[in-house]
């Protein structure tokens, strides 16, 4: 049996709108979650951003991104307030004009008909690019957005996810990126000749390195990546191998 | 007595070094703590950018932030293993040399004279672009570089804040971007036109609409922001009124 060949690898950008990120204010979740879920999507976050809420700085981002990336996801600025500009931003780096999609006017005239009613501050959270789809939120109801490769997602970590259940499966993706994790009690810098050299001697498989002290010791988790699981299989075994050659005990699954 | 004329403002980029980041393996701790710290220093973070560990990637984000920005923290990459490529991207991205830095050898020396001496993988962290500086790290020696604007910081979130600390008051900023919380039990979309007017009427200020559910309710957070205090009061006043005057309490503070 031979190997396959090398499948094409998939990648999205990350555009996080959001003055309370960068205000420190806010600690932000979504990037966590998004490269979680890519993941399972077999497509791989290459790239994120943070921006302000200016609607200038966000298309520049939204062009140099979408360009470059299979995917772009956009986090925030999809509400009822004047602070909210994601979708005017996206339109315009697309050159399209925002209209209100009538299912999306739907969904809110039948969510805030017991709530109020569809105030134009509301209805603002139907207005979307010319030619876009909308993402379901059963959460509160205001839809994410999808146009071409973007997707346009809830600031709020638990409302995005809800927008990331309803994309799952949707997306065209490749092979994985599998990762096992190798721990160590052992300062890295004791062992950086030979997480190099079981790197090298095994293509297709990244090694990284992430120290941690812990109650009183040093250690550190060895991450190694690849798409192809039996690549991954020989090279964790052979870390662990070399690190209990050179006297130390590998954990496997990490410390 | 007139107010004061604006001063300048004072923008950092910030560029996060880390596969661990876009896997999703790790939570990002230093884009709050950064921001936070900045804030102090009358500097306003301005961009957030996370690449893979790949050095053109490095390189290419360096080049973009370091000249649109007043100054650029990296973090993550300055270890002592061959994933550690910070230094040598940084140092290319620049046009310059990397050397080892005579001071980071000896506190390293020193650091690893109890511990098994100093090994070459642990000489590569006294390694800097040519004529930079260190940035002192008291918990593990080995320390931050600062080389024209760019200041390379651990990736390790509390080494990462003793070298913050260590940074503390040597940077120039302006005025730092104050701002005060209003927390109001309402739709943020019940008031959007109040939050809109209220911005309108205040120059100077920015209002940001934070929502939230909590305890069966929904709320919201509203954040005004300026670097004129009188300006600010002014803001945070009239936004309570007017929540009072069209029927909501107001929590100064925020809830």
């Amino acid at each position: 049996m031979t190997a396959a060949p090398p499948t094409r690898i998939w990648t999205a950008a990350l555009l996080v709108i959001g003055d309370e990120i960068l205000s420190g204010r806010t600690q932000d979740r979504n990037i966590a979650q998004l490269a979680s879920w890519l993941q399972v999507q077999g497509i791989r976050l290459s790239e994120v951003r943070v921006v302000p809420d200016v609607e200038e700085r966000i298309v520049a981002a939204v062009n140099a991104l979408r360009t470059t990336h299979d995917y772009l996801f956009t986090t925030g600025g999809i509400g009822p307030t004047h602070d909210d500009i994601t979708v005017d931003a996206v339109a315009a780096a697309l050159g399209l004009k925002v209209v209100v999609h009538p299912e999306a006017r739907a969904v809110l005239e039948e969510y805030y008909r017991s709530r109020g009613g569809l105030t134009e501050a509301r209805l603002r959270m139907a207005r979307v690019p010319e030619g876009a789809e909308l993402i379901p939120n059963h959460l509160s109801a205001a839809p994410g957005i999808r146009i071409g490769n973007i997707h346009l997602l809830a600031g709020v970590p638990h409302i995005a996810a809800q927008m990331l259940d309803a994309l799952t499966g949707t997306l065209e993706g490749g092979a994985p990126l599998l990762s096992e994790t190798v721990g160590c009690w052992v300062a890295e810098s004791e062992v950086a000749d030979l997480l190099r050299d079981t790197e090298r001697a095994h293509e297709g498989c990244a090694i990284g390195s992430y120290p941690f002290f812990r109650e009183g010791r040093v250690g550190a988790n060895f991450v190694i990546r690849s798409t192809d699981p039996d690549r991954l299989r020989r090279c964790v075994e052979a870390l662990a191998e070399a690190l209990r050659s050179a006297g130390h005990a590998a954990t496997p699954g990490g410390i």
